[in-house]
């Protein structure tokens, strides 16, 4: 079949919006037709080329929503007519990881996705008969797509398309982050550096369980109206303090019980650490550090009971908690829309990087 | 009353033993006649100079066990003539960090101590009428010694003094780290860097719990013999292979469920977070890097799901569950009497340091 797509053809140049044919799904794969799609800074980090295991010419997106046309043989889970999520993090239930109980990280595909590949070694893209690589598993910057089963999340069906992709990744990493992968309990402390749209996330995350202080990070005042009105009750900025760790400390009354690290600088890692409360802080890295970068600090703290972890599509296993996290949207535990500044057309698409390049999105969303 | 001890007048030279003046126990203090006392790395690096905080003229030693001979007022948790193990690491049952139930490391009495005085900002020790320091709040290396009640365990008394002792430190230092900190699980691969004292604590408390792959990685191979006693299955050492993290993921299918670094050295403690398995391994820093060393990794380990912790005191309530190891070593579940590879007289302490630096004891023992 023929579907609208928009191509990255090299790095570092602006997607074109072409016609793409799309073979259909084969035994485990579902075809969806995707109804929207976010355009997330993991596809520009891609495109721009500075992700080292990025593949070119290839269909990037990763964050979308839709509904299934139809599935390949040995499909059970879904059928068509559901609405669904993509999910670059899939959910096999079958391999170690999943079976650990432990991570959402499931390997089942990891090395072909890696490559820009179904599981089965090879592509469904082409134009004129050559292959384009699909992008995280999900290639959502095309209207039509086809996806393993296990990548594949049903939700329900009264949910808008145009929010709920953000769901496919922005969401998900910020709110499960709070949710799945530190637990934040009701009381609890949390600290946020980085007010863009996984900080949003976190803190309505962290409102949603109950925390008690909330407090965000970041140099640009501008986004505090809107953090306040997500759940954040302090905002440091770190221009205006002398020691960002020690005032954090002060509004904490002893550290961070849960902080949160959603930039991508090591220097920002190691004041999320840094402000946690002895015994028990745990801090969280979710952004993404420039290639070769590494993060530091003296053992001690460590070793006085602070504890550095990580955080990948929010600790979320896809097909088993993205459509709870849908749910929560939908209950009005989540406020979506107010992130999904700007809509689109795959024709504008990138326009979405640029208003992404100069802040003024926190989410722009292509509706097909 | 006059006390024998092993006085550290100036860092750096040999402790000399004297006879100490010792003031009675006040309000919520207990006297102790100290029956033996090991002589650890902590009290060398200390007597060394290099401990940053460490304050002359003082009585070190922090790893004893002994009989109460009197108490003051309003101790009411032990009484004259119980066997007990003075703590470093208190315990009063009442501080933020006691009640968060997520750490061992009390406050209570932290500042104080950390200066070398009682709770009440004074010494129980003097010669001639000039103060000597405190050291870790117990100063094992006196035959009589003054401690908080709240720094007292009372333990069965059918233990012996020149074996539980060692459980005052290092033993619950390691088992505790495995028990407390890690909370391992039957069934889970762990990997322990250095094969000392603590690392072999780590290993049988590993064994205790029902580990499966116990990996034990040093530069020296003498001591795999006793390692596998007491419970290492697998044996790295670095100068033989050319990728210690490598191997160690071989070894143990795709990383460590849980590490232990009981080094101090910032390389170990990078190779014990890195051989971690993906998605779930956590690595925890227990031995002290010198002064001013900082641990780096690449933030990629945390995200895709290893953590790094650390463990002090092996995260051991001290009142609470030292009295449990002790119970655990009586009942044949742990193997303290081969560790404990010499025996001195408190006139022989110097000798002690001697045997520790020349690689010779694990544990010297010094029996009042």
């Amino acid at each position: 079949m023929k579907t609208m797509a928009a191509i990255a053809w090299r790095a570092g140049e602006p997607l074109t919006v072409e016609e793409v044919d799309l073979d259909g799904p084969r035994a485990g794969e579902v075809l969806i037709e995707v109804k929207a799609t976010g355009v997330c800074h993991t596809d520009y980090y891609t495109l721009s080329g500075a992700d080292p295991e990025g593949v070119f010419p290839a269909i990037l997106g990763h964050e979308g929503a839709g509904v299934v046309v139809d599935v390949g043989a040995d499909v059970h889970s879904v059928r068509k007519g559901d609405h669904v999520i993509p999910l670059y993090t899939p959910e096999c239930r079958q391999c170690k990881f999943c079976l650990s109980r432990k991570t959402n990280l499931c390997q089942a595909i990891r090395l072909t996705q890696g490559q820009g590949l179904m599981p089965d070694g090879t592509s469904r893209f082409s134009v004129g008969g050559a292959p384009l690589f699909h992008y995280m598993g999900t290639s959502t910057f095309s209207n039509y797509i086809v996806v393993p089963e296990i990548a594949v999340a049903r939700v329900r069906e009264d949910a808008p398309f145009d929010k709920i992709c953000y769901i496919g990744c922005g969401v998900t990493t910020g709110v499960g982050a709070v949710v799945f992968s530190a637990k934040v309990e009701a009381g609890a402390n949390v600290v946020v550096f980085g007010l863009g749209g996984i900080g949003l996330n976190v803190i309505q995350g962290a409102k949603m369980v109950g925390a008690n202080r909330i407090v965000g990070v970041d140099i640009n005042p501008s986004r505090v109206p809107l953090a306040e009105k997500y759940g954040m009750t302090h905002f440091v900025n770190p221009t205006d303090v002398d020691e960002v760790v020690a005032r954090i400390v002060e509004i904490t009354d002893g550290g961070a019980d849960y902080s949160f690290e959603c930039i991508g600088s090591v220097t920002t890692m190691r004041q999320a650490l840094e402000c946690c409360h002895k015994g028990w802080g745990e801090s969280f890295i979710i952004g993404v550090a420039a290639s070769g970068q590494e993060i530091s600090t003296r053992p001690f703290q460590l070793v006085t009971g602070r504890q550095w972890k990580g955080s990948a599509f929010g600790g979320a296993r896809g097909r088993t908690d993205v459509p709870r996290i849908v749910d929560w949207y939908m209950e009005g535990k989540l406020n979506i829309d107010e992130l999904i500044t700007h809509h689109l057309t795959l024709a504008d698409i990138n326009e979405g990087f640029s208003l992404m390049k100069r802040g003024e999105s926190i989410r722009s969303v292509v509706v097909f």
